[in-house]
């Protein structure tokens, strides 16, 4: 196989074949090497590279194998892992200055889940500065550029990880998702991104390990290889207080389904008042009408998602303040003005407010739970809008309304946070100047599974997750 | 049978008796009736009763039963049900005034449950006002007696529940439990209760459903009887975000089980710093020494729990100010001075506070997550002191030591909160005055069928919980 195809093959079939022993976990670790050193200049989406290491391991895994040892699922398959998640020995910097040289000691759970599974860790993607936004820049590594257009970015926070999925430079991702840390930037680099439901994955270290706002999460090219790796994130682990008790073994079965008869409902704009560009939000329309002609009953609808907006804001400034309040006391100076901005909301909060953040959610929770009883699933946009301009720190506009601060343009994300549902980003199509557009699947509390096989019927019916971008294709490959 | 004996029997025989029709529904519900008019008047545990309503029921219960219908696993057992859980149909004061006429529309999801199961609703159990302290008394029905000495203290808040259940006037009970809320009153009236781990009891309606302090919970009067609840309270319900997916029906498994070689930690004062009343402190140690004698190896250890303090106050404040901030607004002048007090510290916290809060429950989870590496339980005191005087608020002072606050002298129950594992308060003997005095069994975060085995042993050993208080025999019956 010509290495370069190998990268764009999935990570079932390559696990498969390298449990097999039909390909060496060195050889595939190599050829995925070889497409960082081909495409990541372009895109700068994997920050840090420990190419010896991977190879040293990759051979390690060979012999393993070799001597009859039982391959885990994910036996020789690279990956490169969030630089917000903890990896021992290797830098892990957080996006910022203060942590350039920050080695940890130890793994972050979702990666020591990974490599008990057989990943092989070959480095780091890029972030955020301290994960902040949905755009990845930070002053550390600067930007990720989006495979699609170099001009434009790569969504964030888990934006390099979606870069270096799209560029075939891994084949599997760790992301993470706090408002659509990880449904935009698999939405902007035409990827598959499970938001899975809180507790789901279980995260250690965790500053904040009763939080219903940050969830860890599986990101891939396909949706059977988000399941695939899902299976190994999910399930129960004692340092996770939160965690739910299925094991990720249940994620392992079929994701075929019958769709006909589903009660899919969707909408543009989230309600009402939420602006998408037009251009987006016609992409997610021809989504819905793939969902109809898979025999679906299709309707315009959403739940009253009044109250979202402020439990976002309120919970999220008050999570900032717990991380990363001590840090602003010490470097204020080495802080972004939007980090600060973040904190410093959160230092202003009362018990109060977090009160009534509590209630809007739990009134949001309830009517949502209503919904699903007359529907499936929920269809919408993943984003706003297309992937914009690099150089900028967010939108300025959006369908010509003006977004005030940094997260106003991530309200189709954040909106679903806070309703507590599994929200699956799939490729849905491209806007006229060739850019991806996602849509977003939303089902019932804790039917991570169910949003799964909704986003696998229409990823089969529609195979746009296909398109690669040209950038990883440099040497004229066709996979 | 004789009426008076057959309320002294466990839930378990009563309802396999009626399964096997070798007794009705009917006569279950009347002899617990007379009993209630036999006993009820001494302690006003029961201040709601549904006589008529329960006697209907109990005959439509065994209609169904003759019919050929699968009985449920309570089916014709009477509950009085905690006057903090709604009740359809039936008054629910929450032992405020506001209350007094307040007449729910729907039942409480631990309401629901139970008469799912087979239960028969016979009234209310008494509650402090608005729930608010370990001690049973409100404006609308005043004190709770204790049965064991009616110038005592039943603890609470379920301390209705506890002394109904003591008097042999219903089965088994729900309870709730914030700082120790079933935990307490069992202690103070020779019953087992069973604070499980947050999540395992759903509940519904719950204006803080994402918080881990406050749990619905069983309680009866051997804990076979509280296992058979739980079977029945525990399970994953849609309307509850938090609630735990393993089904009710791992808790009736067999709960006999070889206890010889666990490592038992055992501390008489928390680690140091929390005052105990010598001759609770007699009455624990008697308990641990049962533990060794059937082959447990036991030593005095306990967790590091600072922190754990801090936390609980600051976090309960915020839930109570979330929970009854807007009644205070409305009807100060209807609300008690203790209540008032803790609403209003509710309003001094900020954000930041609560931040803190959860950094030190963090810690907090991750040491005594690594303690029960080392230890399979902890055995503790559930109370401070021995029931009280019922005239008093709360005890002015333990083993010389002044309480400051109604708080105070409840930090063996709260810090036990604050670790997020079950704990189990089980018979343990009495004070030379004649005074209940329970032991405090807690294992490792979700390990709830651990605590029981560990408790069913003991008792079985002990069988302390058969001694019942002298008003509950008037009729010179020998149970």
């Amino acid at each position: 196989m010509n290495p370069a195809e190998l990268c764009f093959r999935t990570a079932t079939d390559l696990a498969a074949a390298v449990r097999r022993r039909e390909i060496s976990a060195r050889e595939v670790v190599t050829a995925h090497l070889e497409q960082i050193e081909r495409a990541n200049a372009s895109v700068n989406a994997i920050v840090t590279l420990v190419a010896d290491q991977a190879l040293e391991e990759a051979a390690a895994a060979d012999e393993r194998l070799a001597s009859g040892a039982e391959p885990g699922p994910l036996h020789g398959l690279p990956v490169a892992h969030k630089d917000l998640h903890d990896t021992a020995g290797i830098r892990t910097t957080y996006g910022s200055p203060l942590f350039a040289d920050h080695v940890p000691g130890r793994d972050h759970l979702v990666v020591e889940r990974l490599k008990s599974a057989g990943a092989i860790t070959i480095g780091k993607t890029n972030v955020p500065e301290l994960g902040m936004g949905s755009h990845t820049v930070n002053p550390v590594f600067g930007a990720t550029r989006n495979p699609y257009d170099l001009s434009r970015s790569a969504g964030g926070s888990s934006g390099g990880a979606g870069a270096a999925l799209a560029c075939g430079m891994q084949p599997i991702a760790d992301g993470s998702d706090t408002g659509g840390s990880l449904r935009n930037p698999a939405s902007f680099n035409n990827v598959v991104g499970l938001r899975p439901s809180p507790g789901r994955v279980p995260s250690w270290p965790d500053k904040a390990p009763w939080g219903q706002l940050s969830v860890k999460g599986p990101m891939a090219r396909t949706v059977a290889d988000v399941a695939l790796t899902l299976s190994v994130l999910a399930g129960p682990d004692p340092r996770s207080p939160l965690a739910l008790e299925t094991p990720g073994s249940a994620f392992t079965g079929g994701l075929d389904s019958d769709v006909r008869g589903l009660r899919v409902a969707w909408s543009p704009d989230l309600g009402g008042g939420v602006p998408v560009d037009p251009e987006v939000r016609d992409v997610v329309r021809g989504a819905v009408e793939v969902f109809a002609e898979l025999g679906c009953e299709v309707e315009e609808a959403c739940p009253d998602l009044s109250g979202a907006d402020e439990a976002f804001l309120i919970q999220r400034a008050w999570q900032m303040e717990l991380a990363y309040g001590p840090l602003l006391d010490e470097h204020r100076q080495h802080m972004s003005p939007d980090v600060v901005w973040n904190i410093e909301e959160g230092r202003k909060l009362t018990g109060p407010d977090l009160g009534r953040a509590q209630l809007l959610q739990a009134q949001l929770f309830h009517r949502v739970r209503e919904f699903f009883r007359t529907y499936d699933l929920l269809l919408l946009p993943v984003n706003q809008v297309a992937p914009f301009d690099v150089e900028l720190a967010h939108p300025a506009s959006v369908d010509g309304i003006r977004m005030e601060t940094y997260l106003d343009w991530m309200r189709s994300a954040y909106l679903i946070t806070m309703t507590g549902c599994p929200a699956l980003s799939v490729p849905a199509g491209f806007t006229p100047a060739g850019l991806p557009v996602g849509v977003q699947v939303v089902g019932p509390h804790r039917r991570d599974l169910s949003v799964l096989r909704a986003g696998y019927a229409f990823e089969q019916a529609t195979l746009v997750g296909e398109r690669r971008p040209a950038v990883a294709l440099a040497d004229g490959v066709r996979p």
